[in-house]
């Protein structure tokens, strides 16, 4: 059940963030919604695709379900999402471009393109040789609207969220956002029903569902994404907290997710030498996504200052 | 109990590998070594030491325990090391070089160096502000000799494994060698009570104490070093498997990380577009070290072939 539901009709969808845009819904902070989201092929991909239908695919960018309206937020608010359940429908698609789309982590060792259609049955997604992955849906895609006009491309993961593909995003998990435009203008999108780490073909399991959120103002700054993760891969410790750093390599993404867990830490009391040691001794690192120009790393703990 | 043990007597200890050293054990395949390693200090840190007493510490590499020569171990062979207990002395050291050392992954942001000894309590380091750090005790290098004549430093994790700081090295875990010398030559040391992804000032909790481990020659090929991890980090699903990728830089180590785990998933039947694919959905990546100049990534699956 949901205060909200959001079909993905054309009407409740777009393919850039834009400021100026028009909200298709208005929702009270602390409701919930229920947002019908196309798969990241707009929908086009037939059961059985091949890559000549993969090459077909005609989307401006990730079809995204909103954007939402939050009664009240401001610029400098945080919006905090709760994610509370991912439906699939059976069915996602996990493919390859052909290498004259220079994507993916080795393109140039998979000239060749590939797609393969997923059957998903409750937890489990059928692969071939017998092959079962275990299902934890999530939405790739998550993000509220940047201040800066005109579009933007739904490709790379910014300060204020979007395409972060971090897969501890699954129920149970808060992501943070900071507002940057009134009414916060929040979409998702992009769901996932499973992903590695890194998402290094450039695809997960690609799928059309449904994503259960509550939408919350916190009272809490937060100057980039910032989550409550959920799900086995959380560190020992109660109450784990992560924090994701946006960079143009590996490298880069990876000193801004510890310089932001340092300054978590420093918040909760530490000095920043003392900080820099826990996150040598109990932060774990992990390479949330690789292949949209902008990298993100994800850093980690279940240890330190509440 | 242990079929061996080897004490961290000096002559018992070396600073680099090399090929011309005499082992100081030999072991027949299948045994088991209750090894006694001094911390990554070289023993020469009091409790209560100050940041003078880490620049004072006067020691060539890592004090690493060891030659053990494993009867019958020929260049091409695989050493299969299975780690069985890690145990602490209720000691430990975290530190921060000064700025004029150039480690760590923010070297310029922390100029100033400092160090925190650990009291180490049963499964608990404790640090300021009563925050406890669950320990999970691993051996930071495990390694067997080079082939190439010389000494070689301490430092670089290399094919043939050493300083690997892979976290889920812990009891249960096995990691897997490829032998370049007769006899393998292998030796261990830098033991961790704790460490966070990517070891980032530089140290973990740096420790004294005792690992054992079984040494034996395993019928697999492998050009790298490759392990079955342990603990509580390990993907969903059963017999989860993992290969480390090295790099100059965090990129390039991914890149291999996920170049070897395709090719263990086409050694397991899949071609390599469904390897490629399988990565992209249910393989992790962690960024297992990134401050020893050669950097390690290690990719992680619970699914896919055996």
């Amino acid at each position: 059940m949901a205060d909200h539901r959001l079909s993905r009709a054309s009407e409740h969808l777009h393919y850039d963030w834009n400021r100026d845009r028009e909200p298709v819904l208005r929702v009270a902070p602390g409701e919930t919604v229920a947002v019908a989201c196309r798969d990241a092929a707009d929908g086009q991909l037939p059961r059985g695709a091949t890559v000549a239908d993969v090459e077909a695919v005609d989307a401006p960018g990730h079809a995204l379900t909103g954007p939402i309206h939050v009664t009240g937020a401001e610029p400098g608010d945080t919006l905090a999402v709760d994610v509370l359940s991912v439906e699939h429908e059976g069915v996602g698609w996990t493919y390859v471009y052909p290498g004259e789309a220079d994507v993916g982590l080795l393109p140039e060792e998979f000239p060749d393109g590939a797609v393969y259609t997923w059957d998903l049955e409750g937890d489990v997604g059928h692969f071939v040789n017998g092959i079962e992955v275990p299902l934890a849906p999530f939405p790739g895609v998550l993000g509220v609207t940047p201040a800066e006009p005109g579009p933007h491309s739904t490709t790379p993961p910014r300060r204020v969220g979007g395409n972060l593909d971090v897969k501890h995003l699954t129920p149970g998990a808060t992501l943070y956002l900071p507002v940057e435009v009134a009414g916060a203008l929040f979409s998702t999108g992009d769901l996932h029903a499973a992903q590695g780490d890194g998402e290094v073909c450039i695809t997960a399991i690609e799928m059309p569902g449904t994503v259960r959120l509550r939408l919350r103002l916190a009272d809490r700054d937060v100057d980039g994404p910032r989550l409550d993760p959920a799900g086995p891969y959380a560190p020992p410790g109660s109450d784990p907290t992560a924090v994701t750093g946006l960079g143009a390599d590996v490298n880069e993404a990876t000193r801004e997710a510890v310089r932001g867990m340092i300054a978590r830490l420093v918040d909760g009391g530490l000095t920043r030498q003392q900080a820099y040691m826990l996150c040598s001794v109990a932060v774990d690192l992990k390479v949330s996504e690789v292949v949209n120009d902008t990298v993100a790393v994800t850093a980690y703990t279940g240890v330190g200052p509440a």
